[in-house]
């Protein structure tokens, strides 16, 4: 165990000081989870808190894969040091082999960006831990900005792409996606909507559909409050068209987010948030264990004889656990 | 708050005796979550495990929904009064209209079938709780399935999926979707395999991928133990092929369930799973007032400074909530 976090110290300050390789392994040990995890997550975060976390989200074919892979080229062009981290394992930024991954995805990174994808096969509070985790790693390295590329479709993952500092939310023409979005509750996390494939039939009414949304309210109530109005984006990832105006439009919502001071809110939020979940992954196991006890036997057999409800025996359960 | 609670307990007597309309609006509250949601799903509980419990799974676009459909056409026509919950927001089986959607399910049910979207806006614990206390609902009223619909991306989406009697994943041919179905955990809770669109090129070897998957062991291990492997059905919603093989392979597996005494195992999880779940929404509750609190913003502050990380912060926290 020692000999192992302080291998995670040293590969860490080499991820530092740029090398690569060094950076891979500590990704793949925070997408591992656990104690290593932590360590990684802890040495991170004490020299983090600069970089700019944009959040790319959409269902899957909405082509915010290829968007994001124009905004790297962009980034990259401008001189950049950016890190990509695909959460959606159907990117096609990060290929589809199972085995082949990683081989692929250095392939695809240039120079001096990082692309990375992650997968945590469902282990609870797995996303929601790691992600913050690979942020504040990729902070500490001195990558800037930090694109987080996830699917939109599930809780978690809108979870993940709401807490980046700018959010670009990503529909398509047709069959009800903005109202899909609405639905999915991804219209109030975002700050930037593009409309892709917008040479398709439909591209007009999707706009119309996101400006009427707008009005009525089904944002955040930051409008209200702050004046900051989400643009709305006609784009199309395959020629390329309306990519410099999202890349425009991250550098205005970074710009609205430092002079009026909203970067602190989200920073801390993020921070707060991720306390919030390791918090609930720390009661979670304990909880866990006391389910797993004679006690936890005692209730759930009372809730398969139907003498009690589930939501009896969790209450009766937490007041055991608890201090008053 | 009593009479709201009556009135709950009366809507749910009626729902009991075949009223759809209290049905409905006891699913409106489920939906919503707190209190009375709680409620309903204890009065449930009591005359609840009963049903079957079909989960059907894949990503957007894989034609789940169809397939869904056809599956109702067929249990109906052998005279089965079935519910069917898409938690999809994207099924159209449910419609796409934000305001329309009450009246237009209504109008797809069939006389006896029940067809209810689930939409819970991504708040804490929603979907979690939400579809086990309606799975408990449709079968206390006496619906046999329940099929519950997910998009199957998302670790809540998986679990919920996960959750069923029998679980039904359905991939389609091409862009590796047997792969990402395998990284999205979805191969592992998977009781029955469906490639659908199997008139598409691709078809056979998506069918060859997952053979090669099972093979490989890339499940549960339910296989060796109990030598039950998950079929792969080769499928064509639209036009109908498969469909009823599908059906047979539910029916198989359900028998499989009962004369192995597994279905007891599953119910089991379900409730301990549900049990789990409220105690984490119950303590979640509990730490948010924490950080809400002076302590809580004391430790906040501390992680913006860098002086401790999120993880040091949650588990000092996490010491002063819990007994010893």
């Amino acid at each position: 165990m020692t000999s192992s976090s302080d291998s995670s110290k040293e590969l860490f300050e080499r991820a530092v000081k740029g090398e690569r390789r060094s950076l891979g392994r500590l990704l793949t040990s925070i997408e591992r989870g656990g104690n290593e995890a932590e360590i990684i997550a802890g040495l991170a975060h004490q020299v983090s808190g600069n970089t700019h976390v944009v959040g790319i989200t959409g269902a899957p074919g909405s082509g915010k894969s290829t968007l994001t892979g124009r905004l790297l080229k962009l980034f990259s062009e401008a001189g950049e040091k950016l890190a990509v981290l695909a959460v959606d394992p159907s990117s096609p930024l990060t290929g589809g082999a199972i085995l082949g991954d990683r081989i692929r995805m250095d392939d695809l990174a240039g120079e001096e960006s990082f692309i990375r994808s992650m997968a945590t096969r469902g282990h609870s509070g797995g996303l929601a831990l790691a992600v913050p985790a690979a942020i504040q790693l990729f902070d500490a390295a001195g990558y800037e900005p930090v694109i987080i590329e996830t699917v939109g479709v599930g809780q978690v993952e809108v979870d993940v792409a709401g807490a980046a500092d700018t959010t670009v939310v990503v529909v398509t023409p047709g069959m009800g996606d903005a109202v899909q979005a609405n639905k999915a509750g991804l219209l109030e996390v975002a700050d930037i909507f593009v409309v892709n494939k917008s040479d398709r039939p439909g591209a007009n009414d999707a706009r119309r559909d996101l400006e009427l949304m707008l009005d009525l309210g089904h944002v955040s109530g930051l409008e209200q409050i702050t004046g900051y109005r989400p643009p709305i984006i006609m784009a199309n990832s395959l020629d390329g068209t309306g990519a410099e105006e999202v890349l425009g439009a991250i550098k205005s919502h970074a710009e609205y987010l430092h002079n009026s001071g909203t970067i602190h809110n989200r920073q801390k939020e993020r921070l707060v948030k991720e306390i919030q979940n390791r918090i609930e992954l720390l009661i979670g196991l304990t909880a866990d264990g006391v389910l797993k006890s004679e006690l936890g036997n005692r209730h759930i057999t009372q809730v398969l004889d139907r003498k009690i409800s589930p939501a009896e025996a969790a209450k009766s359960i937490v007041r055991l656990l608890l201090k008053d």
